[in-house]
């Protein structure tokens, strides 16, 4: 296989030892497909880069999934350059890394506001649902009731409006602001960067030597901080039911859950890198890897959901002048939604340990 | 040993199949001293009978003390009248047991609301404490600071005044409450005949026969009860954590939740029976049994305390004119407390199976 898209100054055999490094040598356990570092990772950013155009001419027809893919392309290009940085040129490579962050946020947005709104409406009715019709729901038989009238149940029904008129306005804003976006001068410059990327990926030096030698030590890499930020959590205390140390602040400032939240928003980011970067290198056969980090992602984006949908209960209780039934219903809301914060940490902390094996020979 | 206590109507062998029972044919392991069921319940009885005279006597030192004995003296004669109800004079017994059950109640609410106010103001604390007083409070640093003053803090410092005002009240009402009982004739004609029970116990034929024969299967049957009514909560849902099964109701009206409460209140009185019953007929070797009943006692006396600090949280939120933070406090405090229902529960359940084997021979 020819170096085709490597630049020509690249020296014959930059590096001896790559070439005779086994894989099991290495502390990943990898299995990058043949051919050179460039190849595979170009490959791997070709593919991503035509489905990014691909949805930009969906848009028209749907929306909402060629946003998706948007989204999910330019983290996955973003990503992908991150962990594999030293083999793509890096004049290139970091400010279109920064564009694209600011592209998946944006497009980001709107989806957030409406899952927060389905997730704290889902909340509310489970918390005000009676044991009659609890059972109706469970044994399929009459509809749901409506609420038996409590002035408590009325302040579901006041924060359920409160809630869904605060969210729906943001998610409207928002929309608005993916709309200019993407009809923006920046975006264009993203998306023919992206273009360039679909036909030709601008590499550095090291890309030439062969995938396994060059590209594992740096999965493994990433690999590892996530696996330092894993074990720096409080996995066992988690790991314990009921411990209520999600709860622990909700009455305190923001910035007290915040920081509490921090390292295990960090490791839910780690862990997607890691995802990533071995979606590159192992694009068949890493099928149970690639479902072990999955598995243990799904925890860490309850884990977001609810910590944000916390803040925007705690947020909502802010407004003048609600009814104290309406502020009693949020607190309700709020505590329910850090106890699923709390829950989440617990699955996480037990599907860590077992389901995500340690890098090799560490 | 002579029935010395029996009435002389007493037929001499009444029962013949008691006097050859081995306590390997009963399904309950039971190892009643040996003596007629009549001795062993009379001896039982005069204790708890001296220790609730005394404590009387003691009530002009340690007011509180004293209670405390005279609550569970009264809760215990009680309910160990109603296991081996067929061994003693139901005329005698029934109504004795309906005013000790009285008495136990009028002189329990005191403490139970200052336990209340308490677990309510520690449970505001936790939710209200910062991350750098939680690691202050935790490497035994400094003292703890004034929270920092926003307005859901607020509501904390106002929710806490607000219950300390009406649980404080309603404390003082108990405490006059119970003061009043016990200058009453009721109480005079309770203390009558526990002074009674001290010295001689109106026994029933039956309490004739030898105490293995006549008390293990009254015991086994409170046990029988108790293991009905246990594997009958839901308690494999309730082994598996974050099920937020009991805070499914906290918006709803508050009959919801007490249907959902009450069969494990249940438990926790049949529990209190049958650990009463094994008192009496393993006072010294049954140390390890007792153990058992009074370690799966604790999640459930834990799971009351909680259900009715929520009740007492609902109860502050529907004061007429409060602020919204004030609201705002109590909804994320009784959110709190509906998932120590939960994880008492959690407790219990994982207690409950292993720790308590079931009764013999079933």
């Amino acid at each position: 296989v020819a170096h085709q898209q490597l630049p020509d100054s690249l020296p014959p055999q930059h590096n001896g030892d790559t070439g005779t490094s086994s894989m099991n040598a290495e502390p990943y356990d990898v299995t990058p497909p043949g051919g050179t570092a460039g190849e595979v990772l170009a490959r791997y950013l070709r593919e991503r880069a035509t489905a990014f155009l691909r949805a930009l001419s969906l848009r028209a027809e749907n929306e909402t999934e060629a946003d998706a893919i948007l989204r999910g392309t330019a983290r996955r290009i973003g990503g992908v350059l991150h962990v594999y940085g030293p083999l793509t040129d890096p004049g290139w490579a970091e400010p279109l890394r920064a564009e694209l962050g600011w592209l998946a946020t944006v497009l980001g947005r709107e989806p957030q506001y409406a899952g927060r709104l389905a997730r704290l409406l889902d909340a509310l009715r489970r918390l005000s649902v009676t044991v009659e019709e609890q059972e109706s729901v469970t044994v399929g038989g009459a509809p749901p009731r409506a609420p038996s009238g409590g002035p408590l149940e009325l302040g579901a029904a006041r924060a359920g409006a409160l809630l869904e008129r605060r969210l729906t306005l943001a998610r409207t804003r928002a929309h608005s602001a993916s709309l200019q976006a993407l009809g923006s001068s920046r975006f264009h410059a993203v998306a023919d960067a992206i273009a360039v990327l679909a036909s030709e990926v601008p590499l550095a030096p090291a890309a030439a030597a062969p995938a396994a030698g060059a590209m594992a030590p740096l999965a493994a890499h990433a690999y590892r901080r996530l696996c330092e930020a894993a074990t720096a959590l409080p996995l066992h205390r988690a790991g314990h039911p009921y411990n209520a140390d999600a709860v622990h602040a909700s009455l305190g400032a923001d910035l007290t859950t915040d920081l509490q939240d921090a390292p295990w928003h960090q490791v839910r980011v780690l862990l997607r890198l890691s995802r990533y970067a071995t979606e590159v290198i192992r694009p068949e056969d890493g099928t149970a890897d690639l479902q072990r980090l999955a598995d243990a992602a799904g925890p860490l984006q309850r884990h977001r959901e609810a910590a944000e949908s916390a803040s925007a209960v705690a947020a909502a209780a802010r407004t003048p002048r609600i009814a104290p039934a309406t502020a009693y219903a949020l607190g309700v809301l709020h505590a329910d939604q850090r106890h699923e914060v709390e829950a989440a940490r617990f699955a996480f902390s037990r599907l860590w340990q077992p389901a995500v094996p340690g890098p090799r020979g560490q």
